[in-house]
Protein backbone atom coordinates (compact mmCIF):
# COMPACT_ATOMS: atom_id res chain seq x y z
CA UNK A 1 0.00 0.00 0.00
CA UNK A 2 1.05 3.23 -0.48
CA UNK A 3 2.71 5.44 2.31
CA UNK A 4 0.20 6.51 4.37
CA UNK A 5 1.94 9.97 5.07
CA UNK A 6 1.37 10.71 1.43
CA UNK A 7 -2.20 9.71 0.89
CA UNK A 8 -3.23 11.95 3.84
CA UNK A 9 -0.98 14.41 2.40
CA UNK A 10 -2.78 14.49 -0.99
CA UNK A 11 -6.19 13.98 0.75
CA UNK A 12 -5.46 17.37 2.46
CA UNK A 13 -4.62 18.98 -0.71
CA UNK A 14 -8.19 17.91 -1.98
CA UNK A 15 -9.98 19.32 1.28
CA UNK A 16 -7.67 22.57 0.79
CA UNK A 17 -8.65 23.44 -2.67
CA UNK A 18 -12.20 23.21 -1.70
CA UNK A 19 -11.61 25.31 0.85
CA UNK A 20 -10.11 28.19 -1.09
CA UNK A 21 -12.63 28.10 -3.15
CA UNK A 22 -15.53 27.72 -0.92
CA UNK A 23 -14.36 30.66 1.09
CA UNK A 24 -13.38 33.50 -1.58
CA UNK A 25 -9.54 32.90 -2.69
CA UNK A 26 -9.93 30.65 -5.64
CA UNK A 27 -7.51 32.85 -7.33
CA UNK A 28 -4.75 31.26 -4.47
CA UNK A 29 -5.39 27.92 -6.17
CA UNK A 30 -2.84 28.12 -9.38
CA UNK A 31 -0.40 28.81 -7.00
CA UNK A 32 -0.82 26.78 -4.25
CA UNK A 33 -2.68 23.85 -5.46
CA UNK A 34 -1.34 23.24 -9.31
CA UNK A 35 2.35 22.63 -10.92
CA UNK A 36 3.60 25.42 -12.90
CA UNK A 37 2.08 23.07 -16.05
CA UNK A 38 -0.77 21.68 -14.63
CA UNK A 39 -3.15 20.51 -16.98
CA UNK A 40 -7.00 20.85 -16.26
CA UNK A 41 -10.07 20.16 -17.96
CA UNK A 42 -13.63 21.07 -15.94
CA UNK A 43 -15.59 19.92 -18.93
CA UNK A 44 -14.27 22.40 -21.69
CA UNK A 45 -14.12 22.25 -25.25
CA UNK A 46 -9.92 22.45 -24.99
CA UNK A 47 -7.75 21.56 -21.51
CA UNK A 48 -6.81 24.44 -19.77
CA UNK A 49 -2.93 24.07 -19.18
CA UNK A 50 -0.54 26.43 -17.12
CA UNK A 51 -0.92 28.94 -13.66
CA UNK A 52 -1.97 31.54 -15.75
CA UNK A 53 -4.71 30.33 -17.87
CA UNK A 54 -5.82 28.52 -14.23
CA UNK A 55 -5.70 31.92 -12.47
CA UNK A 56 -8.05 33.47 -15.14
CA UNK A 57 -10.73 30.87 -14.60
CA UNK A 58 -10.31 30.79 -10.95
CA UNK A 59 -10.69 34.80 -11.31
CA UNK A 60 -13.80 34.66 -13.22
CA UNK A 61 -15.85 31.91 -10.83
CA UNK A 62 -17.05 35.34 -8.55
CA UNK A 63 -18.87 36.76 -11.79
CA UNK A 64 -20.87 33.77 -12.15
CA UNK A 65 -21.11 32.29 -8.36
CA UNK A 66 -22.26 33.96 -5.14
CA UNK A 67 -21.24 31.15 -2.89
CA UNK A 68 -20.12 27.20 -3.28
CA UNK A 69 -19.60 24.23 -1.04
CA UNK A 70 -17.23 21.51 -2.50
CA UNK A 71 -17.74 18.42 -0.24
CA UNK A 72 -15.19 15.48 -1.55
CA UNK A 73 -16.00 11.95 -0.74
CA UNK A 74 -14.57 8.89 -2.05
CA UNK A 75 -10.83 10.11 -2.09
CA UNK A 76 -8.59 6.99 -3.28
CA UNK A 77 -5.32 7.49 -4.01
CA UNK A 78 -2.40 5.46 -5.19
CA UNK A 79 1.19 6.54 -4.81
CA UNK A 80 4.28 5.96 -6.99
CA UNK A 81 7.27 7.75 -5.21
CA UNK A 82 7.68 11.35 -6.44
CA UNK A 83 4.23 10.67 -8.42
CA UNK A 84 0.57 9.45 -7.70
CA UNK A 85 -2.92 8.96 -8.99
CA UNK A 86 -5.96 10.06 -7.49
CA UNK A 87 -9.79 9.39 -8.10
CA UNK A 88 -12.31 11.61 -6.20
CA UNK A 89 -16.05 12.67 -6.19
CA UNK A 90 -17.32 15.99 -5.98
CA UNK A 91 -21.10 16.99 -4.72
CA UNK A 92 -20.66 20.55 -5.49
CA UNK A 93 -23.39 23.20 -4.22
CA UNK A 94 -23.80 26.26 -6.25
CA UNK A 95 -25.52 29.59 -5.85
CA UNK A 96 -25.65 31.85 -8.87
CA UNK A 97 -25.00 35.52 -8.74
CA UNK A 98 -27.94 36.20 -10.71
CA UNK A 99 -30.27 35.14 -7.93
CA UNK A 100 -28.67 36.69 -4.71
CA UNK A 101 -32.05 39.01 -4.85
CA UNK A 102 -33.47 35.85 -3.25
CA UNK A 103 -31.29 35.93 0.05
CA UNK A 104 -29.36 33.73 1.81
CA UNK A 105 -31.48 31.48 3.11
CA UNK A 106 -32.52 29.64 -0.59
CA UNK A 107 -31.88 26.63 -2.02
CA UNK A 108 -29.03 25.93 -4.01
CA UNK A 109 -29.27 26.94 -7.75
CA UNK A 110 -27.61 24.23 -9.13
CA UNK A 111 -25.40 21.02 -8.18
CA UNK A 112 -22.59 19.13 -9.89
CA UNK A 113 -22.38 15.69 -8.82
CA UNK A 114 -19.09 14.53 -10.60
CA UNK A 115 -15.84 13.06 -10.06
CA UNK A 116 -11.99 14.17 -10.32
CA UNK A 117 -9.34 12.13 -12.05
CA UNK A 118 -5.76 13.58 -11.20
CA UNK A 119 -2.24 13.17 -11.04
CA UNK A 120 -0.09 14.44 -8.34
CA UNK A 121 3.57 15.46 -8.06
CA UNK A 122 5.85 16.37 -5.35
CA UNK A 123 8.17 18.86 -5.90
CA UNK A 124 9.85 20.93 -3.12
CA UNK A 125 9.03 18.25 -0.70
CA UNK A 126 5.22 18.67 -1.24
CA UNK A 127 2.06 17.66 -3.45
CA UNK A 128 1.00 19.54 -6.06
CA UNK A 129 -1.93 18.59 -8.74
CA UNK A 130 -0.35 18.01 -11.92
CA UNK A 131 -3.67 17.01 -13.95
CA UNK A 132 -7.19 17.24 -13.24
CA UNK A 133 -10.04 15.96 -15.33
CA UNK A 134 -13.86 16.31 -14.58
CA UNK A 135 -15.85 13.43 -15.04
CA UNK A 136 -19.90 13.20 -15.07
CA UNK A 137 -21.48 10.96 -12.69
CA UNK A 138 -24.79 11.10 -13.59
CA UNK A 139 -26.17 11.67 -17.11
CA UNK A 140 -24.70 14.54 -17.30
CA UNK A 141 -23.60 16.23 -14.14
CA UNK A 142 -26.05 17.61 -12.77
CA UNK A 143 -27.93 16.37 -9.28
CA UNK A 144 -30.73 19.55 -8.69
CA UNK A 145 -31.59 22.96 -9.91
CA UNK A 146 -31.51 24.62 -13.07
CA UNK A 147 -29.09 21.97 -14.72
CA UNK A 148 -25.90 22.96 -16.45
CA UNK A 149 -26.26 26.70 -16.76
CA UNK A 150 -25.65 28.61 -20.57
CA UNK A 151 -22.12 29.37 -19.95
CA UNK A 152 -20.92 26.07 -17.76
CA UNK A 153 -18.75 23.79 -19.43
CA UNK A 154 -20.41 20.62 -20.31
CA UNK A 155 -18.34 18.05 -22.34
CA UNK A 156 -17.06 16.95 -19.25
CA UNK A 157 -15.97 12.54 -20.36
CA UNK A 158 -18.22 9.97 -18.39
CA UNK A 159 -17.33 8.18 -15.25
CA UNK A 160 -17.09 5.09 -17.26
CA UNK A 161 -14.22 6.14 -18.70
CA UNK A 162 -11.74 7.01 -15.88
CA UNK A 163 -8.82 4.93 -14.96
CA UNK A 164 -8.80 3.05 -11.34
CA UNK A 165 -5.71 4.01 -9.90
CA UNK A 166 -4.67 0.59 -8.67
CA UNK B 1 -7.03 1.54 17.79
CA UNK B 2 -7.20 -0.75 14.73
CA UNK B 3 -4.24 -1.44 12.49
CA UNK B 4 -3.81 1.69 10.39
CA UNK B 5 -3.15 -0.25 6.63
CA UNK B 6 -6.10 -2.54 7.22
CA UNK B 7 -8.32 0.65 8.18
CA UNK B 8 -7.52 2.03 4.66
CA UNK B 9 -7.80 -1.26 2.95
CA UNK B 10 -11.13 -1.22 4.24
CA UNK B 11 -11.96 2.55 2.56
CA UNK B 12 -10.79 1.80 -0.51
CA UNK B 13 -13.06 -1.17 -0.59
CA UNK B 14 -16.10 0.99 0.06
CA UNK B 15 -15.12 3.61 -2.62
CA UNK B 16 -14.20 0.59 -5.36
CA UNK B 17 -17.53 -0.80 -4.83
CA UNK B 18 -19.06 2.73 -5.66
CA UNK B 19 -16.30 3.00 -8.65
CA UNK B 20 -18.00 -0.47 -10.29
CA UNK B 21 -21.82 0.45 -9.75
CA UNK B 22 -21.16 4.12 -10.81
CA UNK B 23 -18.90 3.30 -13.91
CA UNK B 24 -21.28 0.35 -14.93
CA UNK B 25 -19.46 -2.22 -14.14
CA UNK B 26 -21.48 -3.20 -11.20
CA UNK B 27 -21.68 -6.89 -12.40
CA UNK B 28 -17.99 -7.04 -11.29
CA UNK B 29 -18.63 -6.52 -7.67
CA UNK B 30 -19.89 -9.93 -6.72
CA UNK B 31 -16.56 -11.59 -7.52
CA UNK B 32 -14.29 -8.17 -6.72
CA UNK B 33 -15.99 -7.32 -3.34
CA UNK B 34 -18.23 -9.72 -1.47
CA UNK B 35 -17.09 -13.00 -0.20
CA UNK B 36 -18.82 -16.41 -1.77
CA UNK B 37 -21.22 -16.45 1.51
CA UNK B 38 -21.60 -12.51 1.41
CA UNK B 39 -25.47 -11.89 3.14
CA UNK B 40 -26.36 -8.77 1.42
CA UNK B 41 -29.55 -6.64 2.29
CA UNK B 42 -30.41 -3.61 0.47
CA UNK B 43 -33.90 -3.47 2.45
CA UNK B 44 -35.95 -6.52 0.72
CA UNK B 45 -37.91 -9.12 2.44
CA UNK B 46 -35.13 -11.40 2.45
CA UNK B 47 -31.50 -11.45 2.67
CA UNK B 48 -29.64 -12.08 -0.65
CA UNK B 49 -27.22 -15.09 0.07
CA UNK B 50 -23.78 -15.69 -1.94
CA UNK B 51 -22.69 -14.47 -5.49
CA UNK B 52 -24.93 -16.25 -7.95
CA UNK B 53 -27.86 -14.07 -6.18
CA UNK B 54 -26.00 -11.00 -6.13
CA UNK B 55 -24.85 -11.28 -9.59
CA UNK B 56 -28.69 -11.07 -10.36
CA UNK B 57 -29.33 -8.03 -8.46
CA UNK B 58 -26.14 -5.89 -9.83
CA UNK B 59 -27.10 -7.04 -13.31
CA UNK B 60 -30.77 -5.70 -13.25
CA UNK B 61 -29.64 -2.62 -12.06
CA UNK B 62 -29.13 -0.88 -15.53
CA UNK B 63 -32.87 -1.89 -16.31
CA UNK B 64 -33.94 0.35 -13.93
CA UNK B 65 -30.98 3.13 -13.44
CA UNK B 66 -29.32 5.40 -16.16
CA UNK B 67 -26.88 6.73 -13.68
CA UNK B 68 -25.87 6.93 -10.47
CA UNK B 69 -23.57 8.12 -7.99
CA UNK B 70 -22.95 6.69 -4.78
CA UNK B 71 -21.17 9.26 -2.16
CA UNK B 72 -19.34 7.61 0.93
CA UNK B 73 -19.52 9.02 4.17
CA UNK B 74 -18.83 8.81 7.67
CA UNK B 75 -16.56 5.52 7.76
CA UNK B 76 -16.05 4.15 11.05
CA UNK B 77 -13.94 0.67 10.85
CA UNK B 78 -13.02 -1.59 13.79
CA UNK B 79 -10.35 -4.89 13.56
CA UNK B 80 -9.72 -7.12 15.00
CA UNK B 81 -7.95 -9.73 13.30
CA UNK B 82 -8.92 -11.03 10.28
CA UNK B 83 -12.30 -9.99 10.77
CA UNK B 84 -13.73 -6.16 10.65
CA UNK B 85 -16.85 -4.34 11.49
CA UNK B 86 -17.44 -1.01 9.21
CA UNK B 87 -20.34 1.48 9.50
CA UNK B 88 -20.81 4.29 6.55
CA UNK B 89 -23.01 6.47 5.20
CA UNK B 90 -24.08 6.60 1.48
CA UNK B 91 -25.42 9.81 -0.53
CA UNK B 92 -26.72 7.68 -3.32
CA UNK B 93 -28.02 9.58 -6.24
CA UNK B 94 -30.33 7.75 -9.02
CA UNK B 95 -31.53 8.70 -12.38
CA UNK B 96 -34.31 6.79 -14.12
CA UNK B 97 -34.17 4.83 -17.13
CA UNK B 98 -37.95 5.93 -17.39
CA UNK B 99 -36.51 9.50 -17.61
CA UNK B 100 -34.22 8.90 -19.88
CA UNK B 101 -35.86 11.08 -22.36
CA UNK B 102 -36.04 14.42 -20.10
CA UNK B 103 -31.83 14.52 -21.41
CA UNK B 104 -28.49 14.64 -19.50
CA UNK B 105 -28.81 17.73 -17.31
CA UNK B 106 -31.63 17.17 -15.62
CA UNK B 107 -31.99 16.89 -12.10
CA UNK B 108 -31.95 13.80 -10.20
CA UNK B 109 -34.49 10.78 -10.41
CA UNK B 110 -34.49 10.15 -6.48
CA UNK B 111 -31.43 10.23 -3.69
CA UNK B 112 -31.16 7.61 -1.12
CA UNK B 113 -29.52 8.84 2.10
CA UNK B 114 -29.04 6.00 4.11
CA UNK B 115 -26.34 3.89 6.15
CA UNK B 116 -24.48 0.12 5.54
CA UNK B 117 -23.92 -1.91 8.66
CA UNK B 118 -21.40 -4.41 7.61
CA UNK B 119 -18.75 -7.06 8.22
CA UNK B 120 -15.94 -8.13 6.54
CA UNK B 121 -13.27 -10.62 6.21
CA UNK B 122 -9.27 -10.93 5.29
CA UNK B 123 -9.17 -13.67 2.54
CA UNK B 124 -6.74 -14.81 0.56
CA UNK B 125 -4.34 -11.68 1.77
CA UNK B 126 -7.02 -8.64 1.26
CA UNK B 127 -10.53 -7.88 2.61
CA UNK B 128 -13.64 -8.53 1.21
CA UNK B 129 -17.19 -7.88 2.33
CA UNK B 130 -19.23 -10.58 3.84
CA UNK B 131 -22.33 -9.05 4.86
CA UNK B 132 -24.13 -5.55 4.20
CA UNK B 133 -27.23 -4.18 5.29
CA UNK B 134 -28.54 -0.86 4.62
CA UNK B 135 -30.18 1.07 6.85
CA UNK B 136 -32.68 4.21 6.71
CA UNK B 137 -31.61 7.59 7.68
CA UNK B 138 -34.29 9.71 7.11
CA UNK B 139 -37.92 9.09 8.31
CA UNK B 140 -37.81 6.42 4.68
CA UNK B 141 -34.23 6.68 3.14
CA UNK B 142 -35.26 9.49 0.59
CA UNK B 143 -33.75 12.59 0.67
CA UNK B 144 -35.03 13.76 -2.70
CA UNK B 145 -37.22 13.21 -5.72
CA UNK B 146 -39.90 10.37 -6.22
CA UNK B 147 -39.13 8.90 -3.57
CA UNK B 148 -38.64 5.01 -3.28
CA UNK B 149 -39.48 4.00 -6.76
CA UNK B 150 -42.53 1.14 -6.60
CA UNK B 151 -39.82 -1.36 -7.09
CA UNK B 152 -37.15 -0.67 -4.55
CA UNK B 153 -36.75 -2.49 -1.86
CA UNK B 154 -38.23 -0.51 1.25
CA UNK B 155 -38.14 -2.59 3.87
CA UNK B 156 -34.61 -0.96 5.28
CA UNK B 157 -34.43 -1.27 9.28
CA UNK B 158 -33.41 2.69 10.83
CA UNK B 159 -29.81 4.18 11.76
CA UNK B 160 -31.53 3.59 15.05
CA UNK B 161 -30.53 -0.33 14.99
CA UNK B 162 -27.35 -0.47 14.10
CA UNK B 163 -24.92 -1.51 16.46
CA UNK B 164 -21.77 1.32 16.53
CA UNK B 165 -18.57 -1.18 16.14
CA UNK B 166 -16.36 0.38 18.93
CA UNK C 1 2.45 15.96 9.28
CA UNK C 2 0.61 15.37 12.75
CA UNK C 3 0.31 11.64 14.21
CA UNK C 4 -1.70 9.44 12.27
CA UNK C 5 -3.24 7.82 14.94
CA UNK C 6 -4.33 10.64 16.81
CA UNK C 7 -5.92 12.23 13.19
CA UNK C 8 -8.26 9.11 12.63
CA UNK C 9 -9.09 9.13 16.23
CA UNK C 10 -10.58 12.83 15.52
CA UNK C 11 -12.53 11.61 12.78
CA UNK C 12 -13.99 9.14 14.29
CA UNK C 13 -14.81 11.35 17.19
CA UNK C 14 -16.72 13.50 14.10
CA UNK C 15 -18.32 10.73 13.17
CA UNK C 16 -19.79 9.11 16.51
CA UNK C 17 -21.00 12.69 17.09
CA UNK C 18 -23.07 12.48 13.46
CA UNK C 19 -23.98 8.87 14.61
CA UNK C 20 -25.46 9.34 18.06
CA UNK C 21 -27.44 11.91 16.59
CA UNK C 22 -28.72 10.40 13.97
CA UNK C 23 -29.37 7.58 15.99
CA UNK C 24 -31.79 9.30 17.83
CA UNK C 25 -29.27 9.46 20.76
CA UNK C 26 -28.28 13.24 20.38
CA UNK C 27 -28.56 13.49 24.71
CA UNK C 28 -25.47 11.35 24.77
CA UNK C 29 -23.08 13.81 23.08
CA UNK C 30 -22.58 16.32 26.18
CA UNK C 31 -20.82 13.89 28.24
CA UNK C 32 -19.18 11.65 25.73
CA UNK C 33 -18.37 13.94 23.31
CA UNK C 34 -17.86 17.47 24.36
CA UNK C 35 -15.13 18.70 27.39
CA UNK C 36 -16.91 19.57 30.23
CA UNK C 37 -15.76 23.06 29.49
CA UNK C 38 -17.14 22.65 25.59
CA UNK C 39 -18.44 25.85 23.99
CA UNK C 40 -20.23 25.29 20.99
CA UNK C 41 -22.46 27.81 18.56
CA UNK C 42 -24.06 26.33 16.11
CA UNK C 43 -25.82 29.88 14.74
CA UNK C 44 -27.09 31.80 17.83
CA UNK C 45 -27.09 35.01 18.87
CA UNK C 46 -24.74 33.31 21.89
CA UNK C 47 -22.32 30.41 22.57
CA UNK C 48 -23.80 27.70 24.31
CA UNK C 49 -21.18 26.68 27.46
CA UNK C 50 -20.87 23.88 29.32
CA UNK C 51 -22.63 20.14 29.39
CA UNK C 52 -25.60 21.24 30.90
CA UNK C 53 -26.52 23.97 28.34
CA UNK C 54 -25.54 21.13 25.76
CA UNK C 55 -28.05 18.84 26.99
CA UNK C 56 -30.88 21.28 27.09
CA UNK C 57 -30.18 22.11 23.27
CA UNK C 58 -29.86 18.47 22.15
CA UNK C 59 -32.42 17.06 24.58
CA UNK C 60 -34.80 19.49 22.64
CA UNK C 61 -33.78 18.21 19.39
CA UNK C 62 -36.54 15.31 18.83
CA UNK C 63 -39.32 17.93 18.96
CA UNK C 64 -38.42 19.79 16.08
CA UNK C 65 -37.10 16.89 13.79
CA UNK C 66 -38.11 13.39 12.91
CA UNK C 67 -34.89 12.46 11.14
CA UNK C 68 -31.68 13.84 10.28
CA UNK C 69 -28.63 12.72 8.79
CA UNK C 70 -25.22 14.57 9.11
CA UNK C 71 -22.85 13.80 6.51
CA UNK C 72 -19.24 14.67 7.42
CA UNK C 73 -16.79 15.70 4.61
CA UNK C 74 -13.44 17.05 4.18
CA UNK C 75 -12.49 16.21 7.52
CA UNK C 76 -8.65 18.47 7.87
CA UNK C 77 -6.84 18.30 11.09
CA UNK C 78 -3.69 19.35 13.04
CA UNK C 79 -2.12 17.91 16.18
CA UNK C 80 -0.34 20.13 18.62
CA UNK C 81 0.77 17.86 21.61
CA UNK C 82 -3.08 17.44 23.38
CA UNK C 83 -4.62 19.83 21.24
CA UNK C 84 -6.17 19.83 17.63
CA UNK C 85 -7.62 22.22 15.10
CA UNK C 86 -10.03 20.94 12.86
CA UNK C 87 -12.35 21.87 10.30
CA UNK C 88 -14.96 19.76 8.23
CA UNK C 89 -18.23 20.11 6.61
CA UNK C 90 -21.58 18.85 7.08
CA UNK C 91 -24.20 17.93 4.46
CA UNK C 92 -27.10 17.66 6.85
CA UNK C 93 -30.02 16.34 5.93
CA UNK C 94 -33.78 17.31 8.18
CA UNK C 95 -37.06 16.09 7.94
CA UNK C 96 -39.12 18.08 10.45
CA UNK C 97 -41.79 16.83 12.94
CA UNK C 98 -44.47 19.04 11.26
CA UNK C 99 -44.17 17.38 8.13
CA UNK C 100 -44.28 13.36 9.69
CA UNK C 101 -47.77 13.26 8.67
CA UNK C 102 -46.79 13.17 4.77
CA UNK C 103 -45.46 9.70 5.36
CA UNK C 104 -41.57 8.06 5.65
CA UNK C 105 -40.47 8.39 2.22
CA UNK C 106 -40.00 11.92 1.50
CA UNK C 107 -38.36 14.31 0.13
CA UNK C 108 -35.91 16.16 2.56
CA UNK C 109 -37.93 19.16 4.49
CA UNK C 110 -34.09 21.42 4.55
CA UNK C 111 -30.80 20.68 3.97
CA UNK C 112 -27.63 22.31 6.14
CA UNK C 113 -24.82 22.89 3.67
CA UNK C 114 -22.34 23.66 6.08
CA UNK C 115 -18.79 23.77 7.96
CA UNK C 116 -17.68 22.82 11.23
CA UNK C 117 -14.58 24.77 12.82
CA UNK C 118 -13.38 23.24 15.97
CA UNK C 119 -10.86 22.64 18.68
CA UNK C 120 -10.08 19.38 20.24
CA UNK C 121 -8.21 18.40 23.80
CA UNK C 122 -6.97 15.46 25.04
CA UNK C 123 -8.09 14.25 28.10
CA UNK C 124 -8.25 10.92 30.02
CA UNK C 125 -6.14 9.48 27.17
CA UNK C 126 -8.82 10.09 24.62
CA UNK C 127 -9.84 13.28 22.29
CA UNK C 128 -12.64 15.41 22.82
CA UNK C 129 -14.59 18.44 20.78
CA UNK C 130 -13.97 21.56 23.13
CA UNK C 131 -15.00 24.05 20.56
CA UNK C 132 -17.42 24.24 17.89
CA UNK C 133 -18.57 26.90 15.61
CA UNK C 134 -20.92 26.61 12.21
CA UNK C 135 -19.87 28.41 9.57
CA UNK C 136 -22.64 28.80 6.62
CA UNK C 137 -20.96 27.61 3.26
CA UNK C 138 -23.90 29.15 0.73
CA UNK C 139 -24.96 32.69 0.89
CA UNK C 140 -26.77 31.27 4.07
CA UNK C 141 -26.33 27.70 5.14
CA UNK C 142 -29.38 25.99 3.15
CA UNK C 143 -28.92 23.86 0.36
CA UNK C 144 -33.04 22.45 -0.31
CA UNK C 145 -36.50 23.06 0.98
CA UNK C 146 -37.78 25.21 3.42
CA UNK C 147 -34.87 27.35 4.11
CA UNK C 148 -33.94 28.09 8.03
CA UNK C 149 -36.69 27.51 9.57
CA UNK C 150 -38.23 30.39 12.17
CA UNK C 151 -37.14 28.58 15.23
CA UNK C 152 -33.02 27.61 14.01
CA UNK C 153 -30.44 29.87 14.77
CA UNK C 154 -28.93 32.02 11.66
CA UNK C 155 -26.35 34.20 12.66
CA UNK C 156 -23.44 31.60 11.63
CA UNK C 157 -20.55 33.39 10.60
CA UNK C 158 -19.22 32.45 6.82
CA UNK C 159 -16.73 29.79 5.80
CA UNK C 160 -14.88 33.00 4.40
CA UNK C 161 -13.70 33.61 8.27
CA UNK C 162 -12.33 30.00 9.21
CA UNK C 163 -8.64 29.57 10.21
CA UNK C 164 -7.23 27.20 7.78
CA UNK C 165 -5.99 24.82 10.54
CA UNK C 166 -2.23 24.45 9.23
Amino acid sequence: MSPIEDRLEIQDLYYYCAHLIDSGQGIRCPEEIFTADAVVNYGGAADMVGRKVLLQAFGAIPKTLEATSHNITNITVRVDGDFATGVARVIGWHWLQVNRHLGPNRPVDFLQVAGYADEFRREQGRWWIAKRVVHALGPGNTGLGVGVPPSWPSAAPHWREIRWPF
